[in-house]
């Protein structure tokens, strides 16, 4: 504390840069009076602010707007934000596919991609794969890999903080890879791994179903969810990366396996045969009883897990997503099941980016990054939305 | 962000007066020249602020010490937090008992009172006797109820942040009830009213189980289990104040209710009689097959909650409080099933506060309250142990 009243000058220099930058971006500061007007700061500051920015390739000056370059006298110097100064990749590293996205500083999204690959793919292959998709992404939007300044992934396991799988049972040879330095190899900029319901929770959140509440669980349903949780804004990860992992719930206390859950024979479905699980839903629909048992313990367990979650971390909001999102009946009797267990209910949604979750959390966590570099000093400055 | 270069003159002696008052709680610093040195503040600053903490009443001359009175010149001038310039009350309304413990500034306990209550005891009586032993504990330690600055109360429920009960069944007439307001009649200072499971939680992190680590989940173990969790050493209360109120857990797709769970003939147990639980505990010990079935669904229950707070939370470490802790065999097999089913197992201990837990962490909430009035400026600078 001892150092905010010392009045070092760099820092000083930084937090205004920032504070600059940040009403730049914003939007309708464009003008020096604009952002004196703003940011509270003096004329003469913003003007060596503004000059510094344009230096590092941050901010450049734009054409004078159409009605004011007709007006008397000099029109005033607009600058905008450089969106292009960079640009961030968001990957989904999946179970079936794996995915990216690409955009600017801004976030904004140019660029697309995504490819299937066989759950038993061992890690090379699947790497690969990611490869693939990305050398594809950038060709196709035209942007070199040396300008890309930072890169998110998202996965299933637990991950730790370098980006290395610590525990991933869903995709063969990933636990114990280290996948951060794995991609690193292939990337020049930092590249953040996280855990693929924590991405999603982030990007619906972001720009998805969550974007009024900060108090959110993010559910990806499936036959072995996963679940990834805001608190106050900001991802909850757990002491050891581990939060939300509730496959294991039912197991506690109970005896049924998830693969026996949907599983209208004696034969356990295998955990990641979605194709399987959608005809069995499909049965369902069509009067089989059978199906209709097994759609009804998968639905008790689904109630069950996401009760879990709701009575530990007390949301305002819930997200489905996954596989499970997709097929019918799965929100009504949450609903009614969590309104008549939980002190509090908490609202219930279906997630809005679907299939494009994960990389578009990856996205935002890669563009987090870059920001924290961009607006934060020493931890005591972050400008955010 | 702006106003950080502002340069407020009062904002900067808010600051400086807090960093000066810090360092004199912290112990070690007790001259000018120590106070100088800790703060990095210069000798005019430090001399000014002292000064003011002395009209006010927190900081205090005190007597040079012996060796330096012998020593060559005048001796320097020693300075003193004044712990005794105020009072907090800790106080735990629980179904069976009413308890208080009384502190200086310092959170040093100087004083404690209790009395049981019975669980059928409607509001108003359980209020009585809450002035009954807060009444007895100030006169017993000669502190006047004026010099209260703050007082905690944890309390079974979910409780809003104006201090009414939301929704406790545990206690009767207790959901509903403008607890907060209540007892704002007894005592002109700042009342905090929150969770009993939650107060706990900040109790063992405090001076308790959990003093090494910020990430831990509390379990108030009992008929109808509560939790309290502290994330990155913050209690995280949820976004509807009812975080960790896990009751309900068991019957989201299961069948038994509590009162029949350790019960050993059709008849319930009621929730709250702990003697007739301790009995079936003792009965299962001398090998009674009934009771050791009955303990072996209270274990399984136990387990289960638990590993779904730990599923959802990923703490450091689980501290199980409540009565529950007091009775053989709870963590073995905890500790083994969730070793077993977590992915990231958390070490798991008993309370070591026991019964005081609720009161020591209301009286913290308490203390709180009154650092943060004390040493924060604008929330922008928390100076707490």
């Amino acid at each position: 504390m001892g150092r905010l009243t010392g009045g070092d000058p760099s820092l000083l220099r930084r937090i205004n840069s920032a504070v600059v930058l940040h009403a730049l971006r914003g939007a309708d500061a464009h003008t020096f009076t604009d952002l004196t007007r703003i940011t509270g700061l003096s004329r003469p500051t913003v003007e060596g602010v503004v000059e510094g920015l344009m230096e590092g390739g941050l901010v450049v000056e734009s054409a004078p707007e159409e009605g004011e370059a007709r007006r008397q006298g000099r029109p005033a110097r607009r600058f905008r934000f450089r969106a292009e100064a960079g640009h961030l990749l968001g990957i989904e590293i999946g179970p079936h596919r794996v995915a990216a996205l690409l955009s600017g500083l801004d976030g904004r999204i140019i660029g697309a991609g995504s490819r299937e690959v066989s759950e038993t793919a061992p890690a090379d292959e699947r790497l690969d794969r990611v490869r693939t998709v990305v050398a594809d992404v950038l060709r196709r939007a035209g942007v070199a890999r040396s300008n890309l300044r930072a890169v998110g992934v998202g996965t299933p396991g637990i991950v730790e903080a370098d980006g290395t799988v610590r525990l991933g049972t869903a995709l063969p040879g990933w636990t114990g890879l280290a996948l951060g330095d794995r991609l690193r190899r292939s990337f020049r900029c930092p590249v953040i791994v996280e855990n693929d319901a924590n991405a999603a929770a982030v990007a619906e959140h972001w720009k998805g179903a969550a974007t009024d509440s900060d108090d959110i669980v993010f559910v990806l349903a499936g036959l072995s969810p996963g679940a990834g949780s805001l608190i106050g804004g900001r991802l909850h990860r757990g002491f050891g990366g581990a939060a939300g992992e509730i496959g294991a719930l039912h197991l506690l206390g109970r005896g049924v396996t998830p693969e026996h859950l949907l599983s209208t024979t004696d034969e356990p479905l295998h955990p990641l045969d979605e194709q399987a699980v959608t005809e069995v839903f499909a049965l369902a629909r069509k009067g089989d009883a059978r199906a209709q048992a097994a759609v009804e313990r998968f639905i008790q367990r689904l109630v069950h897990d996401v009760g879990a979650l709701v009575l530990a971390i007390d949301p305002e909001l819930v997200v489905i997503g996954g596989w499970a999102a997709g097929l019918d009946g799965v929100l009504p009797p949450l609903r009614e099941e969590l309104a008549r267990f939980c002190l509090r209910p908490p609202r219930v949604v279906l997630s809005l980016l679907g299939e494009a979750a994960v990389a578009t959390g990856a996205l935002r966590l890669a563009l987090d990054h870059v920001e924290e570099q961009l607006f934060a000093v020493d931890g005591t400055v972050t400008a955010r939305r």
